[in-house]
């Protein structure tokens, strides 16, 4: 295939688009692989398209290979399915919603678990029929809240969404390993790089999940991995490791101090340390009580919630809320203190909360026989020696303290540190939500229905042309590893002379007779207008036919590392064609 | 590629659907290649979306065979540029309108005019630019009022849409021509029998204008053929040839006569024959002068019309609504009679209207010369010998009478008849609506602005996998044409023998590595359950492979002809490649 410049609707700009502020969107805009259209809605020009196509045919080989069926689900979907999962509501405003002209309530599919849900309930019935793993490539939408970077965070964009029917957990567990051997294959042939995180599962319900983040400075969302194993987490899924339990026989009595003057945990353990207690006190020994209130969905009344933290941390607000999804959080306000006296701002401690029936989460660092600094539920008084499991019992635990740098790592080996990454792929083992709320059911071998259990799996795919042009770009453009980029070469004539020009024409008949994709840059332009178009445009091997014509050789560049050689004009189909096989 | 029946998401049913009228729709659902989600709505299942990709990739090619390069916009589309084009609004409720988060209004692309304008200007700026040819193969949404028949007339479908731009009109028409060419050629390809009729533009504005229909009694697009010609159009489109001019010197005075009791044409035609006047009427020899209001589109105020059409016909409001659009047509209340004293109903003639300054509309038969009984604007009067040209002048024609069998073809030859098709293309002739709108312009040689015209061209993809299952199928079920359908042969294991499905397995492997699309019928199920199964999925060859394999032949059948042929295990490969390759 010939793709000629010259009529090729393609007008690369000089200037980077005013809005862009990460270099895929950049040089996505800059070398015409899209346009903006609306807030997070983008027009796909040729060259992006043919980008986004390979990627496409990338994940349904590996997809195939594992033996997921393609199906296609419309975008534009009732209401009524959503809303039996609660994920109507649970969705807020990122859900786009629509009334249809009888006014019948619609949405644009943001993610598709009902409807394949539904599907296998309509088409499958016995055992036999199961385990069946669907999938689709399809145009999803969410409404989020700020479209950025281009086509990293679009408002409409394609997705591969899987979903797998199994009758037990060691299917799922099977179906679930499938995809992320084939996640694998998928990144690994496009180049990339990536780390796999455990992560939560947000809105979509279920245990078991991780993320495939694509390493990357600009990424949006924070990752911690180990400094001494292969250990990589979401900061929202890091599991906190619990110290040992300690003993409480035998331990000081809980004594109430006069502390007065001391609103924060600096001036507390000031004040510890220069009170005559006999030991000394950080941070780290005090308890901070944080209320919060939270609601479940479809439910109108919030109810409160106490979290108890070391005084050396934050209560990270991510981790709380992906701790208790899908319950809303929110901050309590004056009149929630007004309606509860007990609470004794600064002061609260585990007493009150304990005596008037609060629900009360802690760290995982609090557990049997830790003595702690803690509010003593009135005013400038703090107890000290606060026993966990002889003075207080939490209702349990909760990961909602932040995750520091440094922080041993959950596994055991080395320390946490942080990085950047762009999430591209998500599994998740759903369990039963979706079977649950369809009951969707296998006839057994014994005749007995056998509740379907649920994976959901999926890859950003329109999302992935702008990760590989993060990873894969230089100074001066764009730089596709080689398979995925818009062409195989880029034939640049060089020269007004016919037969350079002839010279050109006949090299790229003969590269695209070899099944080679050949981008000919046939127009009428200067040669330092093409070269800055093909280093630019970022095909992998650029051709140059110019004045070494004459002499039989033309110039043949790699465009990631520069290298550049004089190949005989009648060795160089040879030469792209081993380059390009590699 | 070898499909596997004891594994394909596929479960065939015995029963027509109960909402299903048309045969496509029947067997699209009884064969599991469709299934509905919402009214309008419908997955594709495996089958259906292979079918599908089938067709998109014949549409594919020979789009880019005349050059179009295609890209691809969003779906979800801001209002903005369709509020400049007036379609916002002229599109009433056939548009999905929404909101985002922040209130801005949304649109879900019915078609793309717009968007390709405005891209073409964003990046073209010389006359040396252009022509320019763009598709999308894409999901398109349209509130129909009654979505019916399936994926015949679904509320989101696909379709590919492209748009030329053209420096001028002899570039738009050439343009028109290699879509006219491509069109023939792609259902040419898909084996479909259709007409090409002569059409309005609809609310897309614009001129020349063709529909391609699938010739199917179950259509919804009634049309008309010459008895005598290859003449073919849209009720709508037939332009009606108006007799010769007579001279109006020497013809009788207009007489205004007394005729009590004639609220009808018919009436009045039975008073006027029993009246004394020396010759014999007929309901031709009547003008009746219907009233509408009609608004122009952004208006809020109606403007009065008189339509004017021999008595002999209605007025057909769809012919008169295509005539007047993009303006609406109101048929008029007792409130605008009031207002209108002079329109005395029943009695309404050229005299009264023209005196009052309504604008004044006939049909192409009433010419210079020719002579009419109407209404006198009196009750209970009408005037004989009224003359167009020397009594009353029309302030122009209309195509508003209805079309009928018998009435003489456009072209001259032969007599109109009706029949019915469904709508698989259209091709217009835009002209200059949505440039004008965006002011898209191109410096010409001179280094003035040329106005650049548009054509714009649909395929219904998604409604041509319904056509095709409309004018190919039989009592049985789907009949496929040859590389259109889900697979190329199937192979049907009959027997519980080992051999059997060995054999089976053995002639599939031998298929696929030929190139071949197999469907294997690996299942446990008995022969006649597999029979009709593979009757009703309709792949083009059938191979059984049963008893007769241990004689060494299996049974060959053509889906379409019922023709069964013996042959030889050895020869069966080359047999069905040869049957494949025609």
């Amino acid at each position: 295939m010939i793709t000629r410049m010259s009529s090729l609707f393609l007008r690369t700009l000089r200037e980077d688009p005013a809005d862009a502020e990460v270099p895929s969107h950049k040089l996505l805009v800059r070398a015409g692989y899209v346009r903006r259209v609306a807030p997070g809605g983008y027009s796909w020009l040729p060259l992006g398209l043919r980008v986004l196509r390979n990627i496409e045919a990338v994940v349904r080989e590996e997809m195939d290979a594992i033996g997921g069926q393609e199906i296609q689900f419309p975008a534009l979907l009732p209401r009524e399915p959503y809303e039996a999962t609660g994920r109507w509501s649970e969705y807020g405003d990122a859900l786009f919603r629509l009334k249809d002209r009888k006014g019948a309530d619609y949405l644009l599919g943001p993610t598709h678990e009902e409807l394949f849900a539904l599907t296998v309930k309509g088409e499958y019935s016995s055992y036999k029929d199961y385990p069946v793993i669907l999938y689709q490539v399809q145009t999803k939408y969410r409404d989020e809240a700020r479209p950025r970077a281009g086509i990293l965070r679009g408002r409409e964009f394609v997705m591969k969404d899987s979903y797998s029917f199994d009758l037990d957990d060691e299917g799922l567990a099977r179906s679930y390993q499938l995809h992320r051997d084939a996640y694998i294959r998928i990144f690994d042939r496009l180049g990339l790089e990536y780390v796999i995180v455990k992560a939560t599962s947000g809105a979509m319900g279920g245990s078991a999940s991780e993320e495939f983040l694509a390493v990357a400075e600009t990424g949006e969302d924070t990752y911690v991995r180990s400094t001494g194993s292969g250990y990589a987490a979401n900061v929202e899924a890091v599991v906190t490791p619990p110290p040992a339990e300690q003993p409480v026989e035998g331990r000081p009595e809980a004594q109430v101090h006069y502390t007065p003057g001391t609103p924060t945990i600096e001036t507390l353990v000031d004040f510890l340390n220069k009170a005559d207690l006999g030991r000394t006190f950080t941070a780290a020994d005090t308890l901070k009580n944080v209320l919060v209130k939270t609601r479940q969905p479809g439910q109108k009344d919030w109810e409160l919630l106490a979290v108890g933290v070391p005084g050396d941390r934050e209560v990270d607000l991510k981790r709380l809320e992906a701790s208790l999804e899908p319950a809303e959080v929110a901050l309590l306000e004056e009149s929630d203190f007004a309606a509860n006296p007990f609470l004794v701002k600064g002061y609260i401690g585990p007493g009150a909360l304990q005596a008037n029936g609060v629900r009360y989460l802690v760290d995982p660092r609090i557990v049997r026989g830790t003595a702690w600094v803690t509010g003593a539920d009135k005013a400038d008084h703090h107890v000290v020696d606060l026993l966990c499991g002889r003075d207080f019992t939490p209702d349990g635990t909760i990961e909602a303290a932040e995750v520091r740098e440094g922080d041993a790592s959950p596994d055991g080996h080395g320390t946490l540190v942080a990085a950047r990454g762009i999430e591209i792929g998500h599994i998740f083992q759903l369990g039963r939500k979706y079977t649950d709320a369809f009951e969707v059911d296998a006839l057994g071998p014994d005749s007995k229905p056998v509740r379907i259990t649920m994976g959901s799996y999926g890859i950003g795919v329109s999302r992935l042309v702008a990760v590989l042009a993060e990873q894969f770009h230089d100074e001066l453009g764009l730089v596709w590893p080689r398979g995925i980029g818009p062409a195989d070469v880029h034939v640049v004539v060089a020269g007004k002379d016919e037969t350079v020009a002839e010279g050109g024409e006949r090299i790229a008949a003969q590269l695209s007779e070899r099944g080679v994709r050949v981008l000919l840059d046939d127009r009428k332009a200067t040669p330092g207008v093409k070269f800055a178009d093909a280093e630019l445009i970022g095909v992998p091997t650029i051709v140059v036919v110019g004045r070494g014509l004459a002499k039989g050789v033309v110039e043949v560049k790699d465009r990631a590392t520069g290298e550049r050689s004089e190949i005989a004009v009648d060795d160089v189909v040879e030469h792209v064609v081993s380059l390009n096989s590699r």
